[in-house]
C-alpha cells in the first residue's frame, strides 16, 4: 500500500484516537507460569474492552523478523519500517533526548584504549564508569575547536554521541571502528560526495581528540560508528492530518515521536502522570501516543512477575481513558519482549481496537492467544494507522 | 519484504530446522468421507505435535492461485515465486534428474507428425510409447552433429528434453510449436541479441533432426517449447547461512533443491529410508528438506483412501524426527492436491511450526480446518522461512 494515498483521503475533521502502547507487551509462556504475561495478569478492564472491540495480531516488520524500537514504532505509526530508516547515530541521539535539527549529522562514540603503537587494545576502554564518560565529554567540549558547531554528549559507560551541526553536511561516512582489537582506528572516509566536508571535519575532530585524550589512562581515544544525517519523516500532520501529542517518559520514545512530527510532552513522571496528562491535553489534539516502557524493561530482565504487575497497573488506569470517550482506542505493543527470552522477539503483537464503529468479534480476553481469533486476523503493523483513521471517520472513500 | 535484508540479519550459528513436506497435502472433503484426507487420517503424533506448536494456513503464491511444483517449493524455501522463475525447459530437465550447469539452455521437445506439406498433423505424434521415445532420442544423439555440446533425453510418451551446453548461450527464444495443427513448425527466433547464437544452433539442430527422423512413420519431426537458460538461484547458504540437505525420492524435487543450493542425497528408497537418512545426516547440516511425494500422487489419482494411508504412514514415522530434537520442525505441504479435484489446487496449506520458542496456540488437531484458528493465522508461504529462522534463533534484530 502506498501511504501517500492517505494524503488525499485524510480529512481535517474526525474523532480522536488514543494509542496506548505497552512496549514489549507480547510474551510467551514461561516455566512456572500458567500462560503468557498477558494471560497471567488480571486485567478485567482490558478484557471488558476487548469484548467490545475488534482484536487481532500484528507483525511489526514481517513474520519472523525481530524489530528494534525504531522500526517497531515506525510501523504502528504507519511508516513502513523497511522504507523509513534512521541511522544508529541518530537513534542514539534520540535515545538521550538530544533535539536534533535538519542540519545535524550524528554518530555513536565509543571511548577506547590505544596501545603504544596506536592500535586499539580495548574497544570499550575497560567499560569506564558513566561519571568518567561525563568528565571526558566535558573535557573534549572545552578543548576542541572545530570549523562547525558540535555537541558531545555522554550516554552510558564508554558510549557517547557526537553531533556535527552545519549547512550541507552529509552523513554518508564509514565507521572508524576497526571492529577488532589489535588494529588501528580507521581513517574517516566519505561514501558519497555530499559527505566530503563531514569527513574532513571528522578527521580534524579525531586529530584533536587524540591529543586531548592522550594523557588519559584508559580512554585515550575514541572510535565512531553509525554516522547518519537527521532527516525527519513526513509528519503525521502531513500524512494523516492528525495533530498529535506524545506522552512518554523515556527520551528515546519522545525522540521517535518528534521524528514523525508529534508534539512531545517534555517531562513525565510515573504511569499515573501519563494518564493525567492525557486527560489534561485531551481537548487540544487529534491523536495521542501514550507509551508504557516498563513492560519492555521487565521483559528484558526476564522478570515475568514484574511485567505482569505493570500490565495490571495499566489495566487499573484504563478507565481514565474510557472516560474521555475518544472515538478510537488502540491498545497494543510496538513488539514482543517475552520474559522467557529476555529480549525483543519476532512474535506478533496482540492488538485491540475499540470504537463505536468497530465490528465486535468473539474475543473476550485481551491476550496473544485469544486475539488471533479476532476480527482483525493477522496483519502487518503498518496497517494499524489506516484502521484507526477509518474508525475515527477520518478517511474518505478511495475511488468512486 | 525484501529478502536480501536477511543476508545481513542471518547468523552463522543457531538451531537446526527440519522441513517435513507432504506434497499436495491440503485436501477437501469428498463424498463418502467424513472430512478432508488429513481430517480422516488417524494422526495421533501429528495432533500431539500440533497441540505443542503454532499453526496456520499458508498461501503458496496468492489466495486463489494454484501453483506448479516449482513455484510452490520456491515459496516455502523463501524465494518469492513471482520473482524467481525457471523456464519450463529447465523444469523439465530437473524433473528427469538431469544435472544442469550454468552454461546450459534447456527446452521441451514434443515429437510430432508432419504431413506431406510439412504441416503439423499431430502435435503428439500419436502419443508414441516411451520405449519408442527412447529409441528416437538415441537415434538423434547418434546422428546429430552440432557446433556445441548437447543432450537429448526422453521424458515420457512424446515428450523429451533438449539441452544445449556452451559459453554465452542465451535462452530467450520463441517456441517453434505452432500451437495448432495444420500449421508448419515455426522458425527458431531469438528474442534478445544474447540468444542469437542459440537460435542458429537450434536452426541447425532442427534441420538435421528433420532429416534424421524423415523415415519415421509417426514421429517424423519435433517441436520445441519453453526455452530457458539455467540460472541457479542465490543459495540458501548465501541468503540464510543455512547448510542444507534435501532428501527426496523423485528427481524433480532433488532438482529444485539443487537449484537453491542444497546438497542432495542422490538416491532414496521408500519413506522409511528418507527418515533414516535424516537421522544419519543430522549432525552435518543446519536445514533438512524431507519430501514425501505420494500424498500428491494419490491426490492426483483421486485416491482419497490411499492418500489417507500415506499421511498415516508419515504420522507413524514422525517420532523419529522428534527424537533428533531439532530446534524447529515444520510440517506442511508445497500446495494442496485434493483427491476430489484430482489436481493441484489453490486452497491454502496447513502448517505447524514446533519449537521451544513458539507461542503455542489452541489448535489440537493438525488439519486444514483447525489450523486457521492457530497463532500463525493465514500467511503467504514465502514467510515460512523467516519464521523458521527466527525460531531457530538464527536472525538478528532489524534496526536498533
Amino acid at each position: 500500500m502506498d501511504y501517500n494515498i492517505l494524503q488525499d483521503l485524510a480529512l481535517e475533521e474526525g474523532g480522536k484516537i488514543v494509542y496506548l502502547i505497552l512496549d514489549g507487551l507480547g510474551g510467551l509462556r514461561m516455566e512456572g507460569w500458567e500462560g503468557t504475561e498477558l494471560q497471567v495478569a488480571r486485567t478485567p478492564n482490558l478484557d471488558r474492552l476487548a469484548s467490545q472491540s475488534v482484536c487481532g495480531l500484528l507483525d511489526p516488520i514481517w513474520p519472523g523478523i525481530t524489530p528494534g524500537s525504531g522500526p517497531a514504532h515506525f510501523a504502528i505509526f504507519g511508516y513502513d519500517p523497511l522504507q523509513f530508516e534512521v541511522g544508529r547515530g541518530v537513534l542514539a541521539a534520540l535515545g538521550i533526548g538530544f533535539q536534533l535539527t535538519e542540519r545535524d549529522v550524528a554518530a555513536r562514540i565509543n571511548f577506547c584504549t590505544l596501545d603504544q603503537e596506536g592500535k586499539v587494545a580495548d574497544r570499550r576502554a575497560g567499560r569506564i564508569p558513566t561519571e568518567e564518560n561525563r568528565r571526558l565529554c566535558a573535557k573534549l567540549r572545552g578543548s576542541l575547536n572545530l570549523g562547525t558547531e558540535f555537541f558531545i554528549e555522554p550516554v552510558k559507560e564508554h558510549r557517547a554521541v557526537l553531533v556535527l551541526r552545519g549547512e550541507g553536511l552529509g552523513g554518508d561516512l564509514a565507521d572508524t571502528d576497526p571492529q577488532k582489537e589489535g588494529f588501528a582506528p580507521l581513517e574517516p572516509k566519505f561514501l558519497s560526495p555530499e559527505s566530503k566536508r563531514t569527513a574532513e571535519l571528522v578527521k580534524d575532530f579525531l586529530h584533536q581528540a587524540k591529543e586531548i585524550l592522550a594523557d588519559e589512562p584508559k580512554a585515550n581515544m575514541l572510535i565512531l560508528r553509525g554516522f547518519a544525517k537527521y532527516n525527519p519523516f513526513p509528519t503525521m500532520e502531513e500524512r494523516y492530518k492528525l495533530h498529535s501529542l506524545a506522552i512518554a517518559n523515556y527520551p528515546m520514545y519522545r525522540g521517535l515521536a518528534r521524528l514523525v512530527g508529534m508534539d512531545v510532552w517534555p517531562e513525565v513522571g510515573d504511569l499515573k502522570d501519563e494518564f493525567k496528562l492525557l486527560a489534561q491535553n485531551f481537548p487540544q489534539y487529534d491523536f495521542f501516543y501514550l507509551h508504557v516502557k516498563k513492560t519492555d524493561s521487565f521483559g528484558e530482565d526476564g522478570n515475568f512477575a514484574a511485567k505482569v504487575k505493570v500490565i495490571e497497573e495499566v489495566d487499573s488506569l484504563l478507565p481514565q481513558v474510557l472516560e474521555l470517550k475518544p472515538e478510537v482506542i488502540v491498545v497494543t505493543a510496538d513488539h514482543s519482549t517475552p520474559s522467557k527470552l529476555k529480549s525483543h522477539s519476532w512474535h506478533p503483537i496482540p492488538v485491540l481496537l475499540f470504537s463505536p464503529n468497530c465490528r465486535v468479534d468473539e474475543v473476550e480476553r485481551f491476550d496473544e492467544i485469544s486475539c488471533i481469533k479476532g476480527g482483525l486476523g493477522r496483519l502487518p503493523a503498518v496497517a494499524l494507522i489506516t484502521l484507526a483513521l477509518a474508525h475515527a471517520r477520518r478517511l474518505q472513500k478511495y475511488g468512486a
